[in-house]
């Protein structure tokens, strides 16, 4: 609840008193409590609970407005005495159910000691709980990998109300008179109304019998309006990636997750990364269609989640989007040239609310999209999600934070400081631009082993336990290298002295996997033809090494150079997000140096931030404030332009030494082999 | 200027003088004065001039805001001793002019002692002249029918900036940058950007080589980003009316009208009233392809006023349209059935404002049009409008305005108090429903003369001066009757004894223009065949009288009820609004007893008061808020429920006697006939 509504309703409670004191009101009053928070204060006889409960600052449910309709604020009134409160309470100090009270049959019954709030007054000292259930903002716990709990506080609520018939003695609309109600009922002053949403309002009183459900946004503007009640306000977060789309729709009152879907972003036909769809968007025309391929691929995933959770698009009365840089400026229709070239401008960094019609996307027109704001041409909204998620900056332990996609963002901090940067590692890590890479779908190999003594391979498919050791040669079929498997098999490679620390493919052995490359080099066989279901030999060529060296070079430089920045030797804490950091061999990643080496036990895989990020805002516009705030407190760091770089960037493509800075890799089987 | 922003002046001028005094700022002060107004004050020595009136409450305009750029802010330094205002000025009080101010060769060459405010600054007693042109919210003659002034004070506000370059070092976006130069410059805070405006904002930096002007609407919302310096905002005012749709092009800072233009409602297919309107917009398909009717037709007006003046519709950034309430809600694609029925209820009743993508209207999308409130179902934006523009509000006269177009709107009253009702005229006054009607274009007979005692008819049409008897027989080409024209023919034939009180055609004389008519009845000849362009006599038939006297019961019934209401027999002055209004007989309107007679000499015509009305919107957001008060402050009275309608009403459709009630009716011609 926002500081100044409860500091109103504190004046009121403190006229009112001061007008008793003063003789000009001669009321009765009473004592009472409001459990679990303890909110308590003299209450005149006669208020309702839930007028009780506002003044004293404690937030209740509701949707009808007082009419016994939606059951949600209903509260349990404490029997018997209550000595830690100084308050013997009983039944008979609040006032007997009404006959609208005895008829409600809604979705929320009452067990016993229970009450509608807005239907209960006060007659004497009184202790009241408020239940989870009924409580405005109440906690969540969204993530299941991690214990942070997130407190719900929607910008969307819905509100049901019978405004004023109609009349010849009345020459007001059907909006000024709904206006008045929500004022009435909901101290909602002020209201807008969006014009699609006024096109409803005349036919929703009319098949509502004049009762209607009006959904209003951030308490400023009604969005859309039904007929009679309505209950459940529905939003959808995506995380809109250069490569995967994918989009979470949400009870935004409850928070649960409804339907969950994912496509691969339609651009990728006009290139794999953020430079090629920026020059894949030159010229209008370009543009306009650039972006409506990702407009209507969310507008396809709103509609399909929607089915899923049997509504219609047009039910998703909100969305919150989180992109990087370029692709939320395509999203928008914004011009991206500027950045792709120095000093690299976004056309709008903050963050920004329009309408769903005005983007062409198949929801309620007048829904609102909230974009995360971004920190540069570089590190995007997507990122800040990630900040929203993970929440460096409320800890004391220096995080260090990758979100490795097509492009990695870093972030590096604590409580006191906090740095970001992005790092170009290219398309290898997700299995692009690799000669056998492919995405991470059943049939992929997925893991991959070498017998450092014998250089015998096994490996193991996405979709089936079983290594390929262990089953017939034609069992698994495999198709290709997916990212996590290409960063094994170097790792692996590299352990067995198959490369040495230039990542060259070493041909002493004579072993049959090592042979000559029609691309040039040695390539490495990790499948036979049989074992696949292409029916040539997947192998790791020496140009996907380098591929990898120059990612994970990448990788590590960036979080040098933030370490340096910052003034320490190593964070307390790597955590790894995005689909590629789940899914990573820890072990393995710091046997290739690909970032500062804190130990294996400090490392943390933090699955999709990104997409939680989006949820947490789509849920909690307390967390958008804080977002727009941290996004411009966190300092831009621009790699390129720091001193040393280049010497760094080119040191880091080798593959580490066992010191003081790679403890994770171990002496003896370095030793062993040179 | 809005007195907060004013109050907020003052109170930093007091504060600086303070410290001033408490010896914490040791400057030279001067006194420096205003004129015409008269502001005075001490300022600091090597402050600007524009600086020194912003202090002191003076507007100066400016759109470049301080770069020599547009020169809108020139003033005259007033040489000698100014010894009215105790100040003995000379030019060298003043700073001498700047490399800047040297070079400046806009489109306002500086004369002899003007100087750009923005540069010269004071450094000594000086007295300052502002001539009109630099003056904010300096006042026009908006009306050549009337002496009235408008104080020009738009909601668009165009200003030319040079935000910070991108750079490396500064990653925030052009949006940033641009809000940032606009508040230092122009002190425009918390501003808001369209998304379309936000589109535009990469390309026009580019191509303005780094400088751009943004086009601000109501001091809150950038709307509009060009490159470079531009100058003019441009604003159309509407006044859609059931028949005829008419725009006038304005430039919002001057008020002038660049281009003017009407066009026939295409909706006139659908039927000719407000009534048919509402059956023919029923269905969601139908509703949207009526809708779409208007949409375009205005906006064929925005192409065609906008090619007239040498722009384009894009270049339209505000509209302000006045309708009445059925085309208020069908332009706005709101259900308009609760308006055909009891209570007739409207969606909305207050003004709105909405962006013209809303609806669909083909100009600048992220324009603002603005629709002026509504009073009740058949009282519409359009006579707020009048209301706006005749401020019978504002005056102690108790003024009767009669806006007669397909349906009638009275107002009545004075600053104590207001009246409104709607009387359905049907659309006889418009010459529609009649046999001979036709639209007011060349070729229509427009007056029309019977002698009374010789029963010989004379007639002229309009675009040509000569009587019919003055020229050969075929040399006028008539076509048919404009409204004016039938009721005219109407009073004439009354005072000449053709018809009796009742409107029945007397077949007593043997005259040969009085005829059988095929529908009935007996016709009257205004026209011989060939004097016609149509090869037929051109008749008034018994059943186009009955038409005109319901027209006329309807009007005079409405301003009887009201003037009851009120509490007086006659109004002070009669006001006729409306194209109808504008060429009406005022003393035939008056033998026909059409409104209450106060005297001919005390009915005056206003011209197109709603189109009026909506430019004075256009030109002047206060009016706004104004017309939003008023609209709320008039007591609606619905006729048909006020006692004894129906008798007023039947004996309203006599024509009159010569009584005190009509003054206007000489008692001669009357007792010659009877």
């Amino acid at each position: 609840m926002p500081i100044g509504y409860i500091e109103t309703n504190r004046i009121e409670l403190w006229n009112r008193r001061a007008a008793r004191e003063r003789g000009s009101v001669a009321m009765t009053s009473h004592r009472i409590c409001f459990l679990p928070a303890g909110q308590h204060g003299e209450i005149e006889a006669g208020t309702t609970l839930r007028e009780a409960a506002r003044l004293l600052g404690v937030g209740i449910e509701t949707i009808c407005g007082g009419q016994s309709v939606c059951g949600k604020c209903k509260v349990r009134v404490l029997e018997g005495p209550q000595p830690e409160h100084g308050i013997s309470s009983s039944g008979a100090h609040v006032s007997p159910p009404t006959p609208d009270e005895q008829r409600y049959t809604g979705r929320r019954p009452l067990r016993d000691g229970e009450r509608l709030s807005c239907q209960a007054r006060v007659q004497g000292d009184v202790v009241i709980y408020v239940p989870e259930e009924s409580r405005v903002d109440r906690p969540i716990i969204l993530k299941a990998t991690s214990d942070r709990s997130i407190e719900i506080a929607p910008m969307l609520h819905k509100h049901y109300v019978r405004p004023a018939p109609p009349s010849m003695a009345d020459p007001r609309g059907d909006w000024e008179r709904l206006a008045a109600a929500l004022d009435a009922h909901f101290a909602l002053r002020q209201l807008r109304i969006d014009p699609f949403a006024l096109r409803q309002l005349p036919t929703a009183l009319r098949a509502g019998k004049g009762a209607v459900t009006a959904t209003v946004w951030d308490g400023r503007e009604v969005i859309r309006v039904e007929a009679g009640y309505s209950e459940r306000a529905y939003g959808l977060a995506v995380d809109l990636g250069t490569t995967t789309v994918a989009a979470h729709l949400c009870d935004v009152a409850t928070g649960e997750v409804l339907a969950s879907s994912a496509t691969i972003n339609p651009q990728v036909a006009h290139g794999e990364d953020v430079m090629n769809r920026i020059a894949s968007s030159n010229g209008p025309n370009r543009l306009e269609a650039m972006q409506r391929l990702v407009v209507d691929a969310v507008g396809g995933l709103a509609r399909e989640t929607a089915t899923q959770a049997s509504i219609t698009p047009l039910d998703i009365a909100e969305v919150v989007l989180v992109a990087n840089t370029a692709m939320h400026h395509i999203f928008l229709g914004l011009d991206v040239q500027a950045l792709g070239i120095v000093p690299f401008t976004p056309a709008v960094s903050g963050a920004l609310d329009f309408k769903a019609r005005d983007v062409g996307l198949a929801i309620l027109p007048s829904a609102n999209v909230h974009l995360l704001p971004i920190q540069a041409a570089f590190v995007g909204g997507d990122n800040v999600a990630v900040l929203i998620a993970e929440e460096p900056h409320l800890g004391d332990e220096v995080q260090l934070i990758i979100d490795i996609g097509t492009n990695a963002e870093l972030l590096l901090g604590n409580r006191n400081r906090l740095l970001s940067a992005s790092c170009p590692t290219g398309p290898a890590l997700e299995g692009a631009c690799i000669k056998f890479g492919t995405r991470a779908t059943p049939g992929a190999i997925e893991k991959v082993r070498i017998d450092p003594a014998t250089e015998a391979v096994r490996f193991r498919v996405i979709g089936n336990p079983r290594w390929s050791t262990r089953v017939e040669p034609g069992a698994l079929q495999a198709r290709g290298l997916c990212g996590s498997a290409i960063l094994e098999t170097v790792a692996e490679m590299f352990r067995a002295g198959i490369i040495d620390r230039t990542g060259c493919i070493r041909n002493g052995g004579g072993s049959p996997r090592v042979r000559p490359c029609a691309e040039g080099g040695y390539e490495f066989v990790v499948a036979w033809a049989e074992q696949t279901a292409i029916g040539v030999d997947i192998t790791v060529t020496q140009e996907d090494i380098r591929a990898i060296q120059l990612a994970k070079a990448a990788l590590y430089t960036g979080g040098q150079l933030l370490l340096r920045r910052f003034g320490i030797a190593r964070p307390d804490r790597v955590v790894l997000a995005g689909a590629f950091g789940s899914v990573i061999d820890v072990q393995r990643a710091l046997w290739l140096g690909m970032f500062p080496d804190c130990g294996i036990e400090n490392v943390r895989a933090a699955g999709n931030a990104a997409g939680d990020g989006a949820r947490i805002a789509l849920l909690n516009r307390h967390k958008r404030a804080e977002a727009e705030r941290m996004a411009r407190q966190v300092e831009y760091v621009e790699l390129t332009a720091e001193p040393g770089f280049m010497d760094s960037f080119v040191d880091a493509t080798h593959l580490p030494h066992a010191t003081d800075h790679f403890p994770s890799i171990a002496d003896g089987w370095l030793a062993q082999r040179e």
